[in-house]
Parts: C-alpha cells; sequence; structure tokens
C-alpha cells in the first residue's frame, strides 16, 4: 500500500502499448518501460542491492532517469538523487553520508567521478548510463538490462524509506531528507489534481530531475499512465523545440527558467501552442514576470506550488483560476495558494503559538508528505519536525480565505531601522520596472539602520538603470522605507542553485566580510 | 496521518468563517462546525464511547448527519451508517452484529425504534435528532451539544478503523464491511480531483448519506472546504429548489433519481443553471438516459463512478471529457471509465488468470481503498479479498485504453442457449424506444434455452409498447439472441434498494418460484 511502483503497475497493465517515455528518437511503451524497470531491478538486486540499500544518481535528465526512479523502489531500495550543481566535496559528502552502494552517473558526470570516488567509501559499482563505451570500472546500463531477467517487486510501500533527498547544501553540507513512499505516493496523486494531469498529458522535464519539484510532478504523470518527454537541462531552444516537436502538454519551470523564455528574442508563441499547463515555484514569482508571461501565453493556465523537500515537497497550490490580475480573486496572485487537502497549514510565532489572522509568522505543515526526518542527524529533525509539524523557516501569513502569503525565507528578511523587509516584494516592485530583467534584492550591513536594502538589477539587454530611477519607480509601489538605498547593476545572470533559487548568500558574501549577520 | 477529522481542521483553521453545512435555514460555519463536532464528541465519551467503539445512525440526510460522522471520528469510534430501506430485523441485525453502544435516530425512523430496540442487546444510549420533544429513553442532540465543553481530538487514522458500513442486505443478511480510515480518506481525496471539487464548491446530499457513494463525495466537500448542504431525501421538486434556492455546484444522483428528475412535467432547467457537475453511478445508466440528460443539461459535466463498499467506494471513473456522442472517444460513454489513480484493476477469469484484453472476466481490485474485510465473517472476507484484490462479483472487460467496460453484475447476467447476454446492455438499447421510461431486463426460466430474456418496462405517462415493437426496436442494436423473448408493461417505479439500485432479486422471483437458478 502506498507503494510507488504501484503507479507504473496500473499504466503497464492497463495502457501497456501507450507511450511512456521519450527522449530524443527513443520511445518506449509503459510495457516496454516496467520491462525495462524489472530487468534492471534483478541487476541491482545482483549486484548485492537489498530493501533499504541505497542507491544514487548524478545525471542529467534522461528517460532513464526516470527508470532509476522506478527500477530502486522495484528493487525495494532507497534513491539519492544528486544535486547537479554540487562540488566534488558535496557529491563526496553525499555518496557517504548515504552509505550509497550503487551510482548511476552519466558522461556529463564522469570526469568528476574519479575523485568522487575517491573519498565515497561505501560505493561498490557504477553503472554508466550513455550509449558510448563504457568507461573502465563502470557496468553498462543497457548491458545490466539485456542481461538479466525480470525479478519480482520488492513491494515496498506505507512507512518504507523510499529516497535521501538532500537538501540546504547552500549552508554547510546537505541535510538528506527521509521520505517514505507515503510521502511521495501522495504527493504524486496531489499533483494529478492540481495539475491537471490526464492520461492525455505529455509531461516535459526541463526542471533538473533531482529535484523533488519535478519527481513529485514525475510520479503524477506515471499515476495517470500520462507520457514523460525529457530534456538533458533547460535551455530556451531545446525546450521550444521539444514542446513544438512532441506536442507537449505540461512542464514545471522555476521562475528564472520563464523569465529565460520571455526573453527570447523573437520568441515565436506558436511553437507553444500544444502547452496547456505550466507548474511553478521554487523560488518567488516577481510580478512584472508573471503579467508578462500571463499576458503572451493566454491559453496557458499557471499552476504555482509551494513546498520544500521536507514536505516531499507540496505545501499550497495557487490554481490557474486564481491567476487573474482583474475582478473579486485580483489579489490572490500575489500569493501562495491554499494548502493541498490533506495537508495542514499554520502560522506560528517564535513560541510556536497560532498568530492573528494577517500577521506574519512563521509557516508550518503537516500531512502524509512530511519527512520522516534528516538521515542521522537527529538534532536538525528535533529543531524541524516538530509534534508531527514541519517548520519551514519561511516567513507568511493567511488571509480571510486561508490563502498564503510568503513573506520570505525567515533568514532573507531584511531588518531596517527596526521594521522588517521581505526581499521579495521589493523584487516584484522593481522587476515591474521597463529596464529591468532580473532582480535580487538582499539586506547589506549600515552602521544606522542595522541593515539596507541593497538591489542586485540584471538590465534588459541595451538598457541602463540608476538607483534614482529606481526609488523613483518603488514610490509608486511600496513604502518608503522598503525602497532601495543602494543598487548596483550586474551584467551576468544571478547565481542559482541546482534548484533554480537564487543564490542570495553568495550575493550577500562580499558586503558581510567579516561583520556577523544577525538572522532570526 | 490518514486521519479523517484532519479535512474538517484544516477548513475550520484556514477558512472559519467559510459556510460548512446548510440545512433548511440553518447555516454553520467551518469553525462552528468543528466546535460542534468536538463538543458532542465529548458528550459520546462521557456515554462510554472509546477508540474502536460503534456508533451507528438510522436517520434521513441532515447537517446533523455530517456532524455525526465527524463526531464520531473525533471521539475514536467507528461510524455504522444504517440502510434507511431495511426492516426491523435487518436494522436489529446490524445493531447486534456491530454490537453499537449508542445509535442516532431522527423522527423519521423513532416508530420502529422500540421493536428494533427489544433484540439489539449492546445498544446502551439512543440521541434523538430532531428538534421537537425528545422522546423518553433518549438523549437529545443539541443538549448533548449545549451542555459538553470539547474535548480533544482522538486523531484515529491510518489502519484504525473508521466505519462498518454493511451491504448485500439483498440476499440474506447485510455484511459489515470494515473500512479504515485510509481507505475513506484515499477515495475522499481522488473524488476531489475525480468530481472537480473546489473550496468554491456547493454539494448537495440528495442520494442518502448511510451509503458511501454519497459519503466519498462528502469527505471529499470536507477536504476543499466548500459547502455541505441537505435534503432529508431526494425528491425531485425539493431537488430543483434546493438547487436554485442555494446555488447548487455539485450532486451525486443515481440512474433513477436522474430518470425522475427528466421525466418531471415542465421541467424548468433555467433553475438547474448553478449546476457545473453531476456525479453518478451505484447502478447501470441506460444510454438513452444518458443521452437525453446531456442535451437537457449541455452545460453540466457528468462524471460516473464505478465501485463498491469493499472499496470504500471507487474503482473507477468516466470523467467529464468522455461524456460525447460522436469524435474519437464517442465509444467511451458505454464504459465506466478508468481506474482510479492510486488503485489497479484486473480482468481475470475463474482460477484467477488474466483474460485477453476485450474478454468479459471478473473485474478485480486493490489500492488504499481495499477493506479490512467483513466483520466477523473470516469465510466470506477469504473468499472474497484474495491477495489483497478485492473480487468484485461484477463482469467486465477492458478496451485498448484501459477503459473498463461493465458487462454485468455476474449474478445479472442470464445464460440462454449458451450464450451470456448481459441486462445491463440489453437494457440500453430498450430505454432507447421513446415509449420506454425505464426497463429492467432477467432472465426467466424456459424449457429450452435454460434463462430466456424478460423486459419488464415502465411506459412514459400515456404511452404503451407492446413486446414485438421491442423487439423491432431491438433490432438495429443488439444481436438477436440478446433480444427480449417476452416483456411485461409496469405501471409503478421498478422496486429500488436503499442505495438506489434495482432490485432485480425480487423482479426475478415470481418467475423462479420453486426453481433453482445458476449463478456463476
Amino acid at each position: 500500500m502506498f507503494n510507488l511502483t504501484q503507479f507504473m503497475h496500473a499504466a503497464a497493465d492497463l495502457t501497456p502499448s501507450a507511450t511512456a517515455t521519450i527522449f530524443g528518437d527513443r520511445h518506449h511503451s509503459w510495457e516496454q518501460f516496467r520491462d525495462r524497470v524489472a530487468r534492471l531491478a534483478a541487476s541491482m538486486r545482483a549486484l548485492g542491492v537489498k530493501p533499504d540499500s541505497r542507491v544514487a544518481i548524478l545525471a542529467l535528465n534522461s528517460d532513464r532517469y526516470t527508470e532509476y526512479y522506478l527500477a530502486c523502489w522495484y528493487a525495494g531500495a532507497a534513491v539519492v538523487p544528486m544535486n547537479i550543481r554540487w562540488t566534488v566535496a558535496e557529491n563526496a559528502y553525499s555518496l557517504n553520508d548515504s552509505q550509497a552502494e550503487v551510482l548511476f552517473v552519466d558522461a556529463a558526470f564522469t570526469p568528476m567521478l574519479a575523485e568522487i570516488r575517491q573519498s565515497a567509501n561505501a560505493l561498490k559499482h557504477v553503472i554508466y548510463m550513455d550509449d558510448d563505451a563504457v568507461p573502465d570500472g563502470m557496468l553498462g546500463y543497457e548491458d545490466l538490462i539485456a542481461n538479466a531477467r525480470p525479478c519480482e517487486d520488492a513491494e515496498r510501500g506505507g512507512e518504507d524509506l523510499a529516497g535521501l533527498y538532500y537538501t540546504g547544501g547552500t549552508t554547510g553540507f546537505p541535510k538528506g531528507v527521509m521520505l517514505a513512499h507515503r510521502a511521495i505516493w501522495y504527493n504524486n496523486l496531489m499533483v494529478t489534481k492540481l495539475f491537471g494531469l490526464t492520461a492525455q498529458s505529455r509531461y516535459l522535464h526541463a526542471a533538473p530531475m533531482f529535484h523533488l519539484a519535478d519527481g513529485a510532478a514525475s510520479g503524477g504523470v506515471t499515476a495517470i499512465g500520462g507520457t514523460h518527454i525529457h530534456i538533458p537541462m533547460f535551455d530556451v531552444d531545446a525546450l521550444i523545440d521539444t514542446i513544438d516537436t512532441h506536442q507537449v502538454t505540461h512542464v514545471l519551470l522555476v521562475p528564472t527558467m520563464i523569465n529565460m523564455l520571455m526573453q527570447k528574442e523573437d520568441l515565436d508563441v506558436s511553437r507553444l501552442a500544444s502547452l496547456t499547463r505550466i507548474l511553478y515555484g521554487a523560488s518567488p514569482m516577481p510580478e512584472g514576470l508573471m503579467i508578462d508571461v500571463m499576458k503572451r501565453l493566454p491559453d496557458v493556465q499557471f499552476v504555482q506550488a509551494y513546498g520544500q523537500t521536507e514536505l516531499a515537497p507540496l505545501a499550497t497550490v495557487l490554481e490557474g483560476q486564481f491567476h487573474v490580475l482583474e475582478g473579486p480573486q485580483a489579489g490572490k496572485i500575489r500569493s501562495a495558494g491554499r494548502a493541498v487537502p490533506g495537508t495542514e497549514i499554520k502560522i506560528v510565532d517564535e513560541a510556536g503559538q497560532g498568530v492573528a489572522r494577517g500577521e506574519v509568522g512563521e509557516i508550518i505543515a503537516r500531512g502524509p508528505g512530511t519527512m520522516l526526518g534528516y538521515w542521522n542527524l537527529d538534532e536538525q529533525t528535533a529543531s524541524t519536525l516538530i509534534d508531527g509539524w514541519v517548520h519551514t523557516g519561511d516567513g507568511g501569513y493567511l488571509d480571510d480565505d486561508g490563502f498564503v502569503f510568503i513573506a520570505d525565507r525567515m533568514k532573507d528578511m531584511i531588518v531596517t531601522g527596526g521594521e522588517n523587509v521581505f526581499s521579495a516584494e521589493v523584487e516584484s516592485a522593481i522587476s515591474k520596472h521597463p529596464a529591468v530583467a532580473d532582480v535580487a534584492v538582499v539586506g547589506i550591513p549600515d552602521e544606522k539602520w542595522g541593515e539596507a536594502v541593497h538591489a542586485i538589477i540584471v538590465p534588459r539587454e541595451g538598457a541602463s538603470v540608476t538607483t534614482e530611477e529606481i526609488i523613483a519607480h518603488c514610490k509608486d509601489h511600496i513604502a518608503n522605507y522598503k525602497w532601495p538605498r543602494s543598487s548596483e547593476l550586474r551584467h551576468e545572470p544571478l547565481p542559482l542553485s541546482g534548484a533554480g533559487k537564487v543564490l542570495k548568500r553568495d550575493l550577500r558574501a562580499p558586503f558581510w566580510e567579516g561583520k556577523e549577520r544577525q538572522v532570526n
């Protein structure tokens, strides 16, 4: 029960000849997909993988990444999807921490493998996922499938460990979030509702597949017997070409990706005509960008998801009907939507007590998506998972209709002259200026005010803008204590985490050298 | 986790002032609803109700029926909703079998209570649900709420027993289907997707609330924070008035109710303008009726559900997009749709082996909705729940797209001259004849063919029709061995079970007196 392979069995039993996966010219039906998964799982078992073994992956997106997930669960193992932006040290750390015995790797990450392997003491086997010659010391992916006979499904489920999803690598070494089958299963099913998936859906894996945002959507596609389409990694041209060629209906994009799409010169939106829904999230969507993309893709329904790995990952969802700029629902677009059915949300103060409606506090959540805890980190588990509630570390408030408005990551909140300024709100205001292509707002040290609001602005090509112009623009949108006191122009993209979040820590760092920043 | 009160807590926490229930002029918000539930639960505890106690109800629909469900779960008890069509003997049997300690009853069933009570040995307390004087020997519903302080939620969930749902009373005494919290929880969540519920939905309890069809939809309404609207029992005029007055958006109706609505003289469909979706099921929908209602309510989306109590209850769903008479999906309307995501469906032969695609066999299903078993009936449990699969006793086949076509209840299938005739198919054909208001087809003894196809026809008002005319009509629709060999006109409604299913056993009985019918 609450078993992640069950979705695949249902698809393979009921619609065996429907298309399961597409990667370039490679197509597999659900019947072929299950057969391949069952063989790959058998090979893993032969390599010593047992129930609860950890099996890691470090690879770009492909149909084989989708097979990897199902094959691990079929064999009874827990997945360990590794962040493609990690350094050698972080990769080695997560392999050691998880004690993964098997690693799947593709050509993109083979060069760094020798170094990683030196310190990954539990690692016994490396499986090479690409079609060219298998490097020395590795096993060939297709060989393992060709040379095995399908084994029986381990039928793990419920509270059994489905995976270790490393998170928080942006501050110190990453923590392994332990997620049970039922947590991911629940998220997968809710995605079928919230993202409007049907058996006819054709979902494009454009966001990195190691991340649970894609993982939740991906399991939803399997649960409904839809089609998985893959590109190795996000790239505007590959995105447009693949949507057009394979008539993609659903895609998950982080705001930065949507921004890159909107800024493509001579974007031919008719090539995106098959798209019915875009799921976005992982970081705040600047309002200027949201308005722009809604205007240019009027036939697409937008769905915003908010959550975190510790919730596998959904907490709230803002559905298509609330993406409007006029009428009684007009203000909801600035919210993160409402609690996913089956999940409870509360806003609490530092003592863990509920705050009054409309007041900002910490967002906490509990439901079937709640993590089991952090792997080998009892202390961090105890401070994050309190009486079954995940403390998100995000600030927010509830409106009268139960919509959650995210104020900020608690640690991204700027405290200036005793006032709390939420960087997301300032970014939304600045993003509406016509010369601004992208913006990040951070707190920098200020002798008088403690912190001052500082804006880092990526101008549109050929445009320029001054701090004075930005402040003049902000006057129409936000209170004066929120206006930036300084700004800088940046002519390269903002630094992003593997999941597409702006790395504010990196942007803040030069200003805080030798100083201690107070964080709630 | 997988706790049925959690849905209520989420609604009360996030949208405390939104309307939870409406019954006549009585309205309660979600905050009031939870407060009432918590007090009622406290009173039950004071009466001796403990975790796993059974608490029964015998009542018509009302807002208090919705409160009853939540209050039982809040107190930790299992619900025992009793069929409003039962005889005294069946009522007494289910009370004794379940060993229910507390019974909720309303004015409609008070007259039969004295007799029931004589043989209900475990029953300690009866709670009277109506507002007039509380009869001797009973406790007043509102008194219990007024005189208690809210208690703590028992927070039962997962595999804990949520209820005994009696079924199969049409053949021998009813069996108590044991359903865990997770089974109903799963169905509730899936209904939010499949029935298209949102927080703005206004759901009308028109079908009897003891039945799980309504129960699944009802929990979905709570899970999404929608509004429950109640009428005591189905009645065409009350249905139309309530839809109009309270702007009902969603309603569940069995085919017989839809038929009664369509046959109302001078039906003013503008009074149904708020309706966006009708969920139907519980018995086969004759195609003629389906075509008629789709034509007359073109703005309503129809959703068909197929299942049984042992699955809590959903197995398959046919969504709105497949309710079309033309185009590539045209034939799907004759199916029961596809497996609910998370539930597996197979078609097997008598040995339990899968049959070839398109062949008729028994429909079996498994998933989170699967029952724990039959209460105190190990033998029946063992023959119905095999390796975790519920054997439905229904015949059906799968098409290439994974749609399930229900052939018939195995026991309603007619075997004539070695051919299997599915009564539902013959009924669908006959229902298209303009003189036919309703029809049931049964097998009657035939010396030559074993069984012969017999049609019992309720003609439209003022219309008449002969067997010859029916056969002539059938020639255009079905093969000749399926044509009825005899027919009769019936000038009263077909006999129905409490759940709205035609009681074919009763229709067949006079023909089979003193004879043994062979059933698969």
